[in-house]
């Protein structure tokens, strides 16, 4: 059954990987589905059609068959129930890997949202600049927990997993604004995971699309 | 098998419910599983003993037998996954409830954590008033696609499910400051989730605890 996912025609990173879909161009990767691209304008991802797959109106979405699914923690959660290589066997162990799933996008990428939205969309706010590092110690308060808790292991749980997979995507946010640079044991494990050969493939399909000398080269 | 869950001492919302440990004492009504609670001042959740369970330090951890999870959606999953009452069995229904699980706290409680922050802890800060607006009509932007999309419907997605339960609650931390009564259909949403039974035991149990009365009133 053919998969088809959703990503930006052209995504506001210019081919940082940092949109979402490469997380789940990661998960296919890890788990060998091959998987079809439909790319949207801003403006399609609003439209009814789009809605209808999407109700909050972003990228991506997954189609597959009679499902259709959106929200990248479902997607990778999906594809980690359905293929082996991004969950473990083990009940206790899936249920651990569940928890760092949710880990990531509820505990440490809120603060890492906030962020974002502060540099970019209130950058030119008075408030800006004395405002930035009461953030960026809430982002620290969550990074000073996970570096304690990562100490010197490879992966959050024992093997790399659907866990990992979200947690480094939601720490590689980070990297632009030095605070990843904070934790060495944190940039290592971003590190690792950026060093997977699904994540190479995953980066690279999106690079094609985001980078900004893409069309120059397809002109040149 | 004992299940012993974690809740604050004293919350700091006085028992109106919107603690995390609320979502769970529902879920665990909904699937019918009795439980047990251990309370924590804030300095035992910083002790290596509670971050042993919780790396993050914080309510509510989730313990039965050898199993011990943190993060409130991934308990909710997996009593819904052990349980019947909380998931369709139907495979595109289950993806699609599990999907609205991970909108409800990744695209839609970020912003309301948001507007909690700006609320709480930057009520005191010069910008805090000429902020607010900001923050709220990132709340809204939220809230007219979710609005939008449930329309007259009952619930998210045919049968009420964890989906449901956890939108509920993440909907609730908005009660207080007056949006969620912007949007008609919202409000009553939220009102069925609170008609419903488990979530008025659950309701009533942490009351019991974190009533600002409470203790006045044992000590009457």
């Amino acid at each position: 059954m053919t998969i088809t996912i959703t990503a930006f025609e052209r995504s506001p990173d210019g081919g940082k990987g940092l949109a979402r879909d490469t997380r789940v161009r990661w998960a296919l990767e890890e788990v060998g589905q091959p998987y079809e691209v439909r790319l949207l304008s801003f403006g399609e991802m609003k439209t009814p059609d789009h809605l209808a797959i999407h109700p909050f109106g972003q990228i991506p979405t997954y189609e597959e068959g009679s499902l259709s699914l959106f929200e990248t923690g479902s997607i990778v959660f999906h594809l980690a129930e359905q293929h082996a290589g991004l969950l473990p066997r083990d009940r206790d162990a899936r249920a651990r890997a569940i928890t760092w799933m949710f880990a990531a996008l509820n505990t440490v990428e809120p603060p890492i949202l906030e962020l974002t939205t502060a540099r970019i969309f209130e950058a030119d706010k008075p408030w800006s600049e004395e405002r930035l590092p009461l953030v960026k110690d809430r982002v620290r308060a969550r990074l000073d927990r996970l570096s304690a808790y990562l100490g010197g292991a490879e992966w959050l749980d024992d093997a790399f997993s659907a866990g990992d997979l979200l947690m480094v995507s939601v720490l590689l946010r980070l990297r632009m604004s030095g605070i990843l640079d904070e934790y060495q044991n944190l940039a290592a494990y971003v590190g690792r995971g950026e060093s997977r050969p699904a994540y190479a493939r995953a980066f690279a399909a999106q690079f094609a699309i985001n980078a900004p000398s893409s069309s120059s080269i397809i002109g040149s």
